[in-house]
């Protein structure tokens, strides 16, 4: 792959040079290189920079650059940065920036600033940009309603395409970025969708009912966002019309906040599943990752002392025969992570609805259990058998890992799945109490087998 | 969320329906369902039948329904499950579905044939697709050249635009969808992009190179598909041009396909930490997952016994105080937690190329390690002390807990970032050995300091 050619034609600004220019207050110079770049790669530059020169860099931003390219790199930031700057702005530039930026990411900022201020911030924005805004805020969180845009192009079905292009022409200043035309009859009801190529190549006279495509594919304001994007990947689609309850035609949500859902669901799902909250990344500060992590370590603590007490309870064969201690972590690490790799297959199937049938994978589990729980069982119980000269000390310990890797896979399947019908993210809770219900299983098997069978062990 | 009212207006096939009319044969009945159906809900249909309905489903499909929709419905399907199906048909057949089929989807399935049938399908393709397919299989896999489509709409700078608009009428039926006009110089040189919004929106006379966006951002064929991706999620592009190693323009990437990449990328990442493979699903056979998983949880196993082992040194003092052997694997159990925690984040960071300087992130590492060692250590250190009626005891178990966190922490960072130097996947690879070395440090960091403080403790 390195061919010493660089591979992609595109250029990141580089740190040191912003570095080196910030401590000589180079100020117009900075200021050229950021109106120059990319939004992402400013946005991408700041995080790298420590706060002061973070600030030292936005105050170059807000005072030297457009307003629109500021709002663009704003609304390319990590969530929790854009809002620590805010903390040092003015509600007046807060509103300034908002105006100017797409309505869906203004209001995702916006819903996430403090009540009055929020309300301080809409108050001195532009009117039609707070209008939308407002809008989009009636709708739930995470919600179609909530990411999609107004600004899309629709018109009714007995216009014809030469009336569609100059339509197109006239309001060009309003869209961004065209991906379709929508078709709506009298009362705004989506009734079809024409393609931009279409249009182009249709006789200027064919009215867009003859041209269009019916039965759109659309979801509610109400739909999850999760189920929207899902829609887009599937059907390769540049946007996917929003409608009311009523099903009149109110916003679209277009394929780049539809990547930016699936990869921050993916996030979730990988984080969650170690037990990281969603907001931390690699440049969060020590004192806050401590913050985000304490918590998750000490619910594990918590269900860890279960197992603990499992143990403690079988203090005297412990005592009497040592290997059973130096054997145990075996049959619960290796039943963890079985445990792990089934909660891990069963999120992710989940997230692609995938599940046709519960009891097969149950049944599925079970056997894929207890064929892992003969295999690495097997093995171990060749090697305790050996080293500690003991055939039934082997016994015991692939008896146990049989039994909790079956258990591993049935946990690892029915916790997930009931976790999401109580309503609860299963890639957050899962492992937690997969991994408690592993740990105490294991050591409990582990050291009952030997307790039951102690009069063939040697310690016997 | 849930209204009672359907949030995605989109229906699936309902799949007892499909199996009913399969077990009366109405074949013409079904073929109508498949023919008005999405390519993907005919995929995501046949994933969820059994293996013999699958194949019915797909004989229905092959001899009653368009083989451009055939072709379309093999592309949204799993690969493992196409190439299943492959080995049902005649060469003539597969040529038959490649030939209708995007371009970059058959080569990515003709990639996975066995070679002597792929040469022969390619032999018997149409002429055109196949040159394509052939053109693309000349790349690297995962590469930029692998999966892009030749099939771009490029002029020529000097073009007006309503010649630039003829041509696209002209040639219209060539491209399934058209993203942006790309223009290029004589020697088909990347120069410039326009937009359709643009192009029709500019007086007819006026000449491309006068209203295309110069520096267009684009890959080589050389690029790794997931710098191709992010550069096209991070811009909000539809579609990248890819370009040969003289920066002539020989095909583009689009969205649709990022949205592949990523998710690919992402559900890899996310199968690699827990230890499965990423050809599992839930839909696959319990033998086959017996397969795929065995391997992880032997050389899991075989880490464990070095744990084991180290246990295995203390026997004495263990036999002596069973309470170790209780507390120990509270130890062990939230140092590989926190390891586990700081593996993902590198891993998501990594991805993101996120690390600006890795002295800070290890002197951060350390402090959050040490962090949580003393919250979790302390809270531990309590309980035991108190149930064991063993101050010392409690000393010994929270300063273990402190250190094997550090531990946690800084193998959690130096294990991905040395993994990838070595050219290594560190999603796979890391979180086996980080969590072996969080297992040995937990349990010798506890017995060792136990065995010191000997006298203090109240079995001395």
């Amino acid at each position: 792959m390195e061919t010493g050619k660089k591979t992609v034609l595109h250029s990141a600004i580089p740190v040191p040079l912003v570095r080196k220019l910030l401590h000589r207050g180079a100020r117009s110079h900075l200021a050229r290189i950021f109106a120059k770049a990319y939004p992402v790669d400013v946005a991408r530059l700041l995080a790298m920079l420590g706060w002061a020169e973070r600030l030292q860099a936005f105050s170059i931003l807000l005072e030297e650059c457009d307003t629109a390219h500021v709002s663009s790199i704003l609304s390319e930031m990590a969530v929790e940065d854009s809002l620590a700057l805010f903390e040092r702005l003015r509600p007046t530039e807060i509103a300034r920036l908002f105006s100017e930026m797409a309505a869906d990411d203004a209001t995702f900022l916006a819903s996430r600033l403090p009540d009055p201020l929020a309300a301080e911030v809409l108050a001195l924005m532009e009117a039609r940009p707070a209008a939308e805004v407002r809008e989009l805020l009636v709708h739930e969180e995470q919600t179609a309603g909530r990411i999609m845009t107004p600004n899309y192009f629709a018109l009714e079905e007995d216009v014809t395409v030469s009336e569609a292009i100059t339509a197109l022409q006239r309001r060009s200043e309003e869209y961004e970025m065209v991906f379709y035309v929508y078709v709506v009859d009298k009362r705004d009801h989506l009734v079809g969708v024409v393609s931009l190529k279409k249009l182009l190549t249709t006789p200027s006279s064919v009215q867009l009912k003859r041209i269009m495509v019916p039965d759109v594919i659309s979801a509610r304001t109400s739909a999850d966002q999760e189920e929207v994007a899902r829609l887009v990947a599937d059907h390769n689609l540049l946007a996917l019309p929003i409608v009311d309850d009523e099903d009149r035609l109110v916003g679209i949500v277009t394929v780049d906040d539809v990547i930016d859902v699936l990869e921050e669901e993916a996030a979730e799902d990988l984080l969650a599943l170690a037990g990281v909250a969603t907001e931390e990344r690699i440049s969060t500060g020590a004192g806050r990752s401590l913050r985000l992590r304490a918590p998750w370590l000490l619910i594990n603590l918590i269900l860890a002392f279960f197992a603990s007490y499992v143990i403690s309870e079988f203090k005297g064969p412990i005592s009497r025969l040592p290997a059973l201690a130096a054997l145990m972590p075996l049959v619960a690490g290796i039943g963890g992570n079985a445990a792990t790799q089934t909660v891990t297959v069963m999120i992710r199937g989940m997230a692609l609805d995938e599940i046709a049938s519960l009891t097969w994978v149950i049944l599925k589990t079970i056997i894929v259990g207890a064929g892992n729980g003969i295999i690495t069982g097997t093995v171990a119980a060749t090697v305790a058998a050996i080293y500690y000269n003991d055939l039934w000390l082997g016994v015991v310990l692939a008896s146990a890992m049989v039994i909790t890797q079956i258990m591993a896979g049935l946990v690892g399947t029915l916790v997930p799945v009931g976790l999401k019908r109580l309503g609860v993210d299963p890639a957050i809770a899962s492992s937690v109490f997969v991994t408690a219900c592993t740990d105490i299983t294991g050591f409990f098997s582990f050291l009952g087998l030997a307790t039951l069978l102690w009069n063939l062990l040697k310690a016997g």
